[in-house]
């Protein structure tokens, strides 16, 4: 049983039938037909040899199908993790260049281990400070800067620039030197597959084709512009009008390798490892959960982070550069019936098979073609909507949002993704760092007590009742002294100060601190201090101090017990007074 | 009204009589005589010529006059900044060389103009993330260190070591070259001075003094040491067998100046500034709000920060060192009777008339005197108790004050701090990035809802109720969703979820996707869910997004309700169910 939680293919291979067989075989075939391309495509966006691309697409899946546990996951090179490559080894070494392959595998061993560590310590938890804001704003924003570094292609020309305003320059620039033939291709290429991917699905169907298999021909677009272009270049002789084809890439099969072992090096890169390693995860895994949920199957986030992890480690060990689960491909994956991960291994063997056998048929490819599949499959990530309904729904999350992609574009993937979490977390700091303080009073006729700000409430004149609705904790312990403070300051008539705490999940030292310190000093005005409703974790933990018996009040159970305790007159009034306007929905 | 906001000087000024001209002047008396070794002693654990302390007693005390917002806080050199101004300037200069007294300058200058910044910008609460137990054990850490550091001047001995345990050894080593007349002269302070701060106090109100003045007399007790080791040196002439003396201390008055204007510097002193200006802030916000309570004045932090912003900037520009309110200090000007700051600008002219006129009198002070009165005064910053303490009630803030303890003793105070101040913030988002959830029922006989774990409760078969402890943001937005997926899962009989969220105080836009995606996923499995007793800012921002439009189910504002609208049997039964075992406490 322990065995099979580390090793999820024990699992689901003891139950593997000839069915599941037929449909995995034939989801490998439509995932290796789209997986090519993309394969090409994104190896070329990293700045690495083409068959890297490929050598990426063998071992990690094999590995992923034992480790993984996903049973859908397409996992192989995606966009944002060869931008974050690019990035990473450009700092290091000049693109194409030795070190710079090298530097490539080394983020994939280093993300690889790291994602194993954290799996095995547990500690996927680390992922979710990626906030949802923070990494869609980055993915947005990488979409924009990959779409951006690809025009080149499409155009004929050289362009280059650190971020999203010097490339559209340099772009401008080339303006006059657009290669015309090149832009015929790469244009066309790019207008036939927006238009596969919004009509072609709705055309087909029409034609009178099932939805699925409709879906899968729609999202193989790609595949239909690679062969289409092939053809067109070759028997026009396009290349020899300047049209940058793919030419020889070579067939052989990766090999087991272990890349330069100097400490400087793996130094320099680890940073970059771990942003790679985290957003690779939470992207696949959120893939992953997706596709789960369709079919009731579950991942478990923990083991996910070992099968990603032990799957760059393979990339990293055969020649390959970081991989992760697909967004594209997975859902083709899904679409096309695969059921369990055995499928990624027939993929795997498909594309080994295409690296043997089909390389050669893609000597005539346009680079333009390659990157129309690329501005395409990244455009669809661009999520602006988002931005709009973040703002609308919160000031702080936009901000955050805001902040990642303006940094993304401007200066890179990942100070962008660095400042927008060092953000978001500060934000959320600065936000419970100065709590919501209700003053509340009772609502005549109940047991209820409500702000009486939002409600028409009996307040007692002698009995302050506070509720606190925070946990407390030390960037708010100050805070609720002062607040405290404050409040009696403004009111002499005060006998009793109650805090109301079902709100509160927690109190920390620093709290316990605060609150020692507002009893002693409400002791000194001759107010006594009283607790209501705190919370079962959190009594536990306060019984085990002396402050329960330092505390000049009592603590109750209920907040009208403590009316009735501390002023019997204004919760007898309160019971016998007519009915307060009907309740809003406000508490 | 918006000027004396930020110059308090104006409104305590306008009331200033006689009667509070003559308690500020013994006050500052009586202080100015504390201070004379406290500055010198202080400069001496800065590693800075003793005049510099003298100095730092000066301009900075009249500027804190004008600027500061408590009545009775006395400004000027402390024991804790002291020794992290020669962390930071010994890692760029030897000590007492002049590029050593310029970064000791740099870093007043550049904690003042942080410390004005934040005031300004009301930033005052980037103060909290200091924790408790972080300040707790930094200062206990850093008594320790310099209390170490001390006992080579006490020994007669030259020793040093980065840490606790290379000075300890390195003590350890100067053992057989001990010089007895230095020790005998140093141990003798000591063993006076310890028993002057617990014992004197008690004999002198015996001998019929009243409280406040055996306070003051109490206190001290440097002076009498400082004065009869004077006398000791000077008749025995001890210095001549090699007891090491003050010898001569310059008695100019501080000039203004501006240190070396090289970026190089400054930014190698900014990271150390940073930290003493928050530290210093915090430590002196302390003193400044317990003494204020005392007589019900107020402290307002974001003044203070101004306040102490503009001394330590003054201290920077008169050849001083970073300052703040110092605790002993503020104490006795406090019992002598200070009621304004102008005690503090009193003082200020004491010191220079002290410059002027007294330094020739300390030419026989011994070394050992200023290392035994610092040595004592920093024992009493020491706190072993409040480990065990904070121990038992958080192991969270358990594990940030040991790391910090730990890291301050053996690798300084900066590493320390900042570690601490990491790790609380981890753990904190640990510990609410996995909140408590509770799965509750109805109380019979009641419209109470508890926790099952906890009460006898009804449960129904058909209606999961889940009561959610913990505000819901992009920390646990993850962990929601595969709590209720795995509790959903483990009850195939459930056709309502209702999550409770009395204590969920924020959703914010990850945990909103979140609630999104559960709503999608139990509807696929023909599950309804349900919010109930959401609060009121909670659901202000919810109405403003489709959410409230796409749940499959309702907003309840009692969870009664709730419960009557989805499973009237199981609400009925509880209404006419004998009454459960008394609740206990806990809810």
């Amino acid at each position: 049983m322990k065995l099979s939680r580390y090793l999820p293919v024990l699992d689901w291979g003891r139950r593997y039938s000839r069915h599941t067989l037929v449909n995995d075989l034939v989801a490998a075939l439509i995932v290796t037909i789209m997986l090519i391309p993309q394969s090409l495509a994104y190896a070329m966006l990293a700045g690495l040899p083409l068959q890297v691309g490929l050598y990426a697409s063998i071992l990690p899946l094999i590995v992923y199908a034992v480790f993984g546990t996903s049973r859908t996951l397409a996992v192989g090179p995606v966009a944002i993790l060869s931008l974050m490559t690019a990035a990473a080894a450009g700092r290091i070494a000049e693109p194409g260049s030795a070190l710079y392959i090298e530097a490539a595998l080394i983020l994939a061993i280093l993300a690889g281990v790291i994602l194993l560590v954290m799996g095995v310590f547990r500690m996927g938890f680390l992922a979710n400070f990626l906030s949802h804001p923070v990494v869609s704003g980055f993915i947005t924003a990488s979409g924009l800067i990959i779409a951006a570094s690809q025009l080149k292609h499409i155009m004929g020309v050289d362009a280059s620039g650190h971020n999203l305003l010097e490339l559209l320059i340099s772009l401008g620039r080339q303006l006059p030197q657009i290669h015309v033939p090149t832009l015929a291709i790469g244009g066309s290429s790019l207008v036939f597959l927006f238009w596969a991917r919004s009509q072609l699905k709705p055309l087909l169907t029409r034609l009178g084709l099932n939805t699925r298999l409709a879906t899968i021909i729609a999202r193989a677009g790609p595949v239909f512009a690679v062969v289409a272009s092939i053809l067109a270049v070759a028997l026009l002789q396009l290349d020899e009008v300047g049209v940058r084809i793919l030419r020889e890439v070579p067939t052989d099969l990766p090999r087991l390798s272990v890349p330069s072992l100097d400490p400087a090096i793996w130094q320099q890169l680890i940073g970059s490892a771990a942003l790679i390693a985290l957003i690779g995860f939470v992207e696949s895994v959120s893939v992953a959960k997706t596709l789960a949920a369709k079919r009731r199957q579950s991942v478990d986030p923990d083991q996910e982070m070992i099968g990603l992890g032990m799957s760059s480690l393979a990339a990293g060990l055969s020649s390959g550069y970081p991989v992760t689960g697909g967004l594209a491909r997975s859902a083709v994956n899904f679409d096309a019936g695969a059921e369990t991960p055995a499928a990624g291994a027939f993929t795997a063997i498909g594309i080994a098979l295409a690296t043997l056998f089909l390389t050669p048929f893609l000597f005539f490819l346009p680079q333009a073609v390659l990157a129309a599949t690329i501005i395409v499959a990244v455009l669809s990530l661009v999520d602006l909507a988002a931005i709009r309904q973040v703002f609308v729904y919160s000031r702080t999350d936009f901000a955050a949002m805001v902040v990642t992609i303006g940094l993304t574009l401007a200066f890179g993937v990942e100070l962008g993704v660095s400042a927008g979490v060092v953000l978001s977390l500060v934000l959320h700091l600065y936000n419970t760092s100065r709590p919501h303080f209700a003053r509340v009073g009772i609502v005549p006729g109940t047991h209820h007590f409500r702000n009486e700000d939002r409600h028409d409430v009996i307040l007692s004149k002698s009995v302050l009742i506070l509720r606190v609705d925070e946990s407390l904790y030390f960037a708010n312990a100050r805070f609720l002294e002062d607040m405290v403070y404050q409040e009696i300051h403004d009111r002499p008539d005060i006998r009793h100060l109650v805090l109301m705490c079902p709100a509160v999940n927690a109190i920390d030292a620093s709290a316990l601190e605060s609150l020692e310190a507002i009893n002693l000093r409400l002791k000194e005005s001759g107010i006594a201090l009283h607790l209501s409703e705190v919370k079962g974790p959190v009594m536990d933990r306060l019984e085990r101090t002396h402050f329960l018996d330092e505390l000049t009040g009592r603590v109750f159970l209920h907040q009208y017990e403590a009316l009735e305790a501390l002023d019997p007159d204004c919760a007898f009034s309160a019971r016998h007074a007519p009915d307060g306007r009907a309740l809003d929905y406000h508490i």
